[in-house]
C-alpha cells in the first residue's frame, strides 16, 4: 500500500540523455562533442587555478566571464546571462519568459528537451512540422502564441536559417518573446546576436560545450535586452545564486580570450564535415547541408537503424532516433579526420 | 508604454546573497565560508585533472562522486542525489516533493531561501515561530501540512537539535515528506542520515561548501530512500542532466576520501569557536551554544548594527540581519585563530 506522503511527489517522465559508454577505445560520434581538446589557455587556467580560494563562494554574478562574453559579442555586461550549461539557461528562460496561457511554439523535429521543460513547468506548447526538406517555415509562426523557441541551426536536422528568416520571425512575433538557441552556430551558422539590439523581445542562447570543447565544465549563456536579462537574473537568483563555479568562470574566460584557437578548431571541424559529407554522398547517402558539428544522413533502401547497430559492433557510436519522420536517419558527430576515416571505411564496408 | 510581450515575463523578487567584497585585505566572517583551504588531495585532483577530457560531457549520474558519498555515509548509491550546490538540491526537492495544496512548514527564523523557493514554485507555506530561546519546538509540527523543512543545526541561530527531536518530527509527520537541511552538521551537530533507513519520507541534505571548503565548486547532496531519490532524479533529469561538472566530481571525490583532513579542519573550527564564544561571553555578550561554523551573538544595551558597521570600517566583515526578533544580533563566521584574535581585539576596543 502506498503511504499518504507519496501523494505529493511529483510524477514526471524525465529526459533520457544519449548513451554514454565507459569504454575507452570507441569512436564516439554520438553526443555532438568536440573532437579537439579545449583551448590550451583554458587548460592552463585550470592547472594554475588558485585551489585554496575554493573555500570562497564564486562571484554570484560571474562578472569576469560575463564581461569577456560581453566584449566578445560587442554587447554590455547587462545583456549577458550565465548558467550551468545552456540547458540550465534555457530552463530558466522557460520559467522566466513563458508565462502565458497560450501555447509556446517550436518545430516538431528539434531539441527533445523543449517538451520536457514544458511538462516540468506546466507550459502549454504546440509544434509546427518542419517541411519535407526539414526546413522551418517562418510563415507557420504568425499565429498568436505564448512564446517561440527555435534552434538555429536546428538539431538533429543540422540545417541553419539566415538573418532574413529571423527578421521575419521577429516581425510576426511582436507580442511574444522569441528564443533562438544557437548551440551549434559557431560551425557555420548565422548568429542573431546583433539582432538583440534591434528587438528587445529576442533572446539568443549559446553554450561552451560544443565549439569551445568545454562540455565537462557546464557553461551556457544568453544574450538579450537588459529587460529580458534582468528577468532571467531574478528567476536564477530565486533558485540558486551560484550556478557557475569558480573553476568554470576562469577556464571559460580563458577560452573566450583565445580566439585564434577557437577559430582554428571550428574551421577544422567544418572542413572535415564538408569532406565527410561529399564522401557519404558518393556512397549513395542523402546528407543534409549541415551548419553544425554533425551531419544528418539517410540512404534509400537501407536501414539506418541496422547501420547504427552494425557500427556499434565496430566500436563506432553514432546516434539513431526512433522518432517518426526521421526513423531512417542517423546523426553523426564530426570527429577528427582520423576518426572519420575509420568511420567512412566501416560505412563503405557496410554499404558493400 | 510597456509592450505586450512583457506581460508574460515572470515578476519575482529574487534572493539577495550576502555582501561580497572584492577587497583583498579584509577579514571575511560574513558568508560562513571555511577559513581553511580544501583538502590537499582535492586541490591535487584539480591540478592533475585531465583537462583534455573536458570536451566530453560529465557522467550524468556523477557515479564516482555518488559512490564515494554512499560509502562514506553507509548507504547505497541509489540513496544519494547530487546537485549544483545544496541550493540546487533543495530547490529540486521543493519542486519534486512539495506538491500539496496544504502549506509546507518551517521555522520563522531560518534559511531565507525557503520562502523564495516557495514563491518561485507557487508552494504555500506557514512559519512556526522559534521560542524566545530560539529553539524549535517539535510539538508545533504536529499539524497536518504539505511538507516540513528544518535546518539542523538551524541558521542563523546556530542551534542544533538531537535525534529525539527528529524522531518526534517523523512521528508527527507520517503523511508528509520531512527535509532536514544539514548544511552545518559537521561542526558538532547530530546527523539524521542514519534515520533515512528507518523513515522512507525523510530526506537529509548536505553541502561541500562549508565543512569541505569547496564553496567555489558547487557540490550539494541529499540522502534518502530510493523512492524519494528516484523522484528527485526524475525532476533533475527533466531540468538539466549535467548539473555537477567533471572537475567538481573529481575534486569532491578526493575530498570525501581524505577523511583525516576533514576531521582535523572541522575540529580546529570547533575549538576556535568554543574559545571565541567564551571570550565573547567574558566581554558581556550573550552567545548561543553553536553547533555550526558561526556564532550568533548580542549584547544588552549595545547596538549590534552599530558594531557591525564599526567592524566594517576596521575591514572586518560580519553579518547583520535587519529582521524582526533578531535585529540586535550578529552572525559571526568562525575564521582562523589569528583572524578571530583580530576580531576579538576590535570588539574589545568597541565595547570599551
Amino acid at each position: 500500500m502506498e503511504r499518504l506522503w507519496t501523494e505529493n511527489l511529483r510524477d514526471i517522465e524525465p529526459y533520457v540523455p544519449g548513451e554514454q559508454s565507459g569504454e575507452q577505445d570507441i569512436i564516439k560520434l554520438n553526443a555532438n562533442e568536440n573532437p579537439y581538446p579545449p583551448s590550451p589557455k583554458a587548460q592552463e587556467a585550470i592547472r594554475n587555478f588558485d585551489t585554496q580560494a575554493l573555500r570562497f563562494y564564486p562571484n554570484a554574478n560571474a562578472t569576469s566571464l560575463k564581461q569577456a562574453i560581453a566584449d566578445y559579442y560587442h554587447v554590455g555586461i547587462k545583456n549577458v546571462f550565465l548558467g550551468n550549461g545552456s540547458d540550465d539557461v534555457i530552463a530558466v528562460a522557460f520559467q522566466a519568459l513563458f508565462n502565458s496561457d497560450l501555447p509556446i511554439v517550436f518545430p516538431d523535429l528539434t531539441y527533445s528537451f523543449y517538451p520536457v521543460w514544458c511538462a516540468l513547468f506546466n507550459i502549454p506548447y504546440k509544434n509546427y512540422p518542419v517541411g519535407d526538406d526539414f526546413r522551418i517555415n517562418a510563415e507557420d509562426y504568425r499565429e498568436k502564441n505564448g512564446g517561440v523557441i527555435i534552434p538555429n541551426p536546428n538539431a538533429p536536422t543540422s540545417l541553419g536559417e539566415g538573418r532574413a528568416f529571423v527578421e521575419k520571425l521577429m516581425d510576426y512575433n511582436r507580442d511574444s518573446v522569441v528564443i533562438i538557441d544557437e548551440a551549434y552556430v559557431d560551425f557555420g551558422g548565422e548568429s542573431s546576436v546583433e539582432l538583440t539590439k534591434k528587438y528587445e523581445n529576442l533572446l539568443v542562447t549559446g553554450t561552451f560545450s560544443k565549439s569551445r570543447s568545454l562540455a565537462g565544465l557546464r557553461i551556457g549563456f544568453a544574450i538579450g535586452s537588459e529587460k529580458l536579462i534582468s528577468v532571467l537574473e531574478a528567476v536564477k537568483n530565486s533558485y540558486n545564486s551560484y550556478t557557475v563555479d569558480a573553476v568554470s568562470i576562469e577556464a571559460g574566460r580563458a577560452s573566450i580570450l583565445d580566439d585564434a584557437y577557437f577559430k582554428q578548431t571550428c574551421n577544422k571541424i567544418i572542413r572535415t564535415r564538408e569532406r565527410v559529407t561529399a564522401q557519404m554522398r558518393e556512397l549513395g547517402f542523402t546528407v543534409l547541408d549541415s551548419q553544425t558539428n554533425f551531419i544528418f544522413a539517410t540512404r534509400d533502401g537501407m536501414s539506418m537503424k541496422d547501420m547504427f547497430e552494425y557500427l556499434k559492433t565496430k566500436k563506432i557510436y553514432i546516434r539513431y532516433f526512433s522518432v517518426p519522420r526521421i526513423d531512417n536517419y542517423v546523426r553523426i558527430t564530426i570527429g577528427t579526420d582520423r576518426e572519420m576515416d575509420v568511420f567512412l571505411e566501416n560505412v563503405r564496408e557496410y554499404v558493400k
